[in-house]
């Protein structure tokens, strides 16, 4: 209790309130790459559907990104159910973590232009991993500080609960790591990371959620 | 009780607010599709005014997929006063759903693009209608987990309603499925009917709320 | 208490934030019509401070709407200090309001790219005129619609200050419309108005709020 | 009760929600400023890594930006623990402060061109100097406001630490402007001020919170 929290519980709103606005606007954001077909592009000779197929990397590269920033939202809401208080250096590690979810639409948009390039490929799949890397390290960063430095989480808090999503955070940035190696390689296969990725952060957690009683 | 909720009712509060962050991003990207006339068109002979007016198609899908957005949000927010808890395929589910509303500004740029193109424009109203199917299906994927699988209704919410409430988000995909149909057919009547489900949306159910007393 | 309110006092809640949101966002558009001068139009014998310098009806733009639509929020918000509850014809009407509000960078948009055009300027000031005569309607229609018809303010709103708020309201419109006649005479008049009517706007009601014991 | 308040602490939190979101969509739009290499630069010949390196300056710019904007958001958070009304002339300057907040994303992106053009680096390193010297004063004037002229505090704050606070804010506007002058003398040199400034912000007040019973 030496470095007196910023405020109440209405603090942890607050940051919340923020990193929800963020998470919102970066995750709509993506749909800005997507860009409509030029019509003179497919006025002489083609017509709209081919082009419009055409930009299947873009709706590729929507829907990746969507989805694991959208879970991303759906668990850093779950870390927010444990953690009861906030503090400077808790905010200050917000901020950071934040700056990794806006960057994103900028991987995903090279994403979509150089996956169909044979020559941008990898190293656009390579990009795209090394943005969640550090994403999913700046998520541990502020779980592990909430948890064991900054003393931030609810007394209540299932103990259990809080060591295994503590192993399961880990995951996401070694996952990440081997999606970043296996660019270079093969990106359908770094590609195919992300994916599985996304469908395991979506099974629930054996005890999600501190025992409380029945409300 | 065996799968237990998230949290209390603040956590709905969470997932509203992260829902009228998306709903408010995409509906306000929307006015992005309506591009400045470049001064160098409009420059030598012509002028501002008819360059205005020929931008009508970007008029006209502001004003549908904002009205329609907005309607869903009015619905969506309805549907809030009868939901009490979440859980996490909740969660997942409104990440799905929201994913299709931060798509909706780009079919409505590509209808803005494509609708003045005899070429391109059914293809371009299809597109529009497809989205919107998938949007209304996600639309009552949610309700429905909500009512049925995941019982996280109000336990005083009004039966009646909820069934009237069912019956009627039921029309929304299969009328946009008709409009997708009439795409093929006629561009325009396809149009019309999703001016005349707005229109229809926008009328209040029988019984729009559960009975409470008055406070 | 025919017509029954959609919910309780949260329901203001969150059209508040559904509102703010989309204040927010389209203020934060704004910024997104000045645009950056190419290097290469700079760089040859140029040098950057003349370009900046020729940007100016893009910031004069920027200044106008950015005060205008804040002093709108700023409005906004005293209203739903009286207003207490809603209903969904308030909801749809808000909607409508938002869909002005949101459309609003596109005029600004227009006014910055056309203002040093001699033969552009004055419609796109017409149209910049027109777009906040139909948002000052917007907006009285919904506090018309929450005095007269929806009878949704707090019961202990003080009569004095809603009927002097009425009033004040109205000169929106009609200042607007003065100003939409003017851009076909003088440009600069007509801009001129706007700034004027900014100014006024910030003055407080002589009676802005319910009279309540010091806190 | 010459004077009443706008409203109870709510209008804080509506206040705080609006620029949160402000605050939010700035920073969000930042990641804008990073545009994709196309495809035709990086074809012939080249290859992405280095399009992707040369990049630099927009990263450099997204990483004060977003850096700088965040520690203003968490020093505006901790402003607002202090603060406990707000009424109309505060509610003013805080659109003014927004609009300054607002504007950051187009001096970013004009660092970001310019920085690697010796010819127009001074000017670019300039603006975006200037631009904080507005928004550090915009931010003083708002803490300013509530201590002095609105009395906006709660009555419980502890002094010393407003005193504390008031000194160290003051700071900002120096150090900007310093870092403007630099701009012409050293564009290198001026940027680093940015860091060092956020930097300094980031350190705790040593009293930063009014001193309050263990909740």
């Amino acid at each position: 209790m030496a470095a007196p929290p910023v405020s109440g519980p209405s603090e942890t709103a607050r940051v919340e309130a923020f990193s929800d606005g963020i998470f919102a606007i970066a995750i709509t954001l993506l749909v800005l790459n997507i860009r409509v077909p030029p019509p003179d592009l497919t006025g002489h000779g083609g017509t709209l559907l081919p082009a419009l197929l055409r930009l299947w990397p873009a709706y590729l590269g929507y829907l990746i990104s969507f989805l694991t920033i959208g879970i991303m939202w759906v668990n850093h809401h779950s870390m927010f159910v444990l953690i009861q208080r906030t503090d400077r250096y808790f905010l200050l590690l917000s901020v950071f973590f934040l700056m990794c979810i806006a960057f994103l639409p900028f991987p995903t948009a090279v994403l979509a232009e150089y996956l169909p390039e044979p020559k941008g490929r990898r190293v656009a799949v390579a990009l795209y991993s090394a943005a969640f890397v550090l994403t999913a390290m700046a998520y541990n960063a502020l779980w592990w500080y909430a948890v064991r430095w900054g003393g931030l989480l609810d007394k209540n808090a299932d103990r259990e609960a809080v060591v295994t999503i503590s192993r399961r955070y880990l995951i996401g940035p070694i996952a990440y790591a081997i999606s970043f190696g296996l660019a270079f390689i093969n990106a359908w296969a770094s590609l195919a990371v992300h994916g599985v990725l996304a469908a395991f952060f979506v099974l629930p957690v054996r005890k999600p959620t501190p025992r409380r009683p029945a409300m």
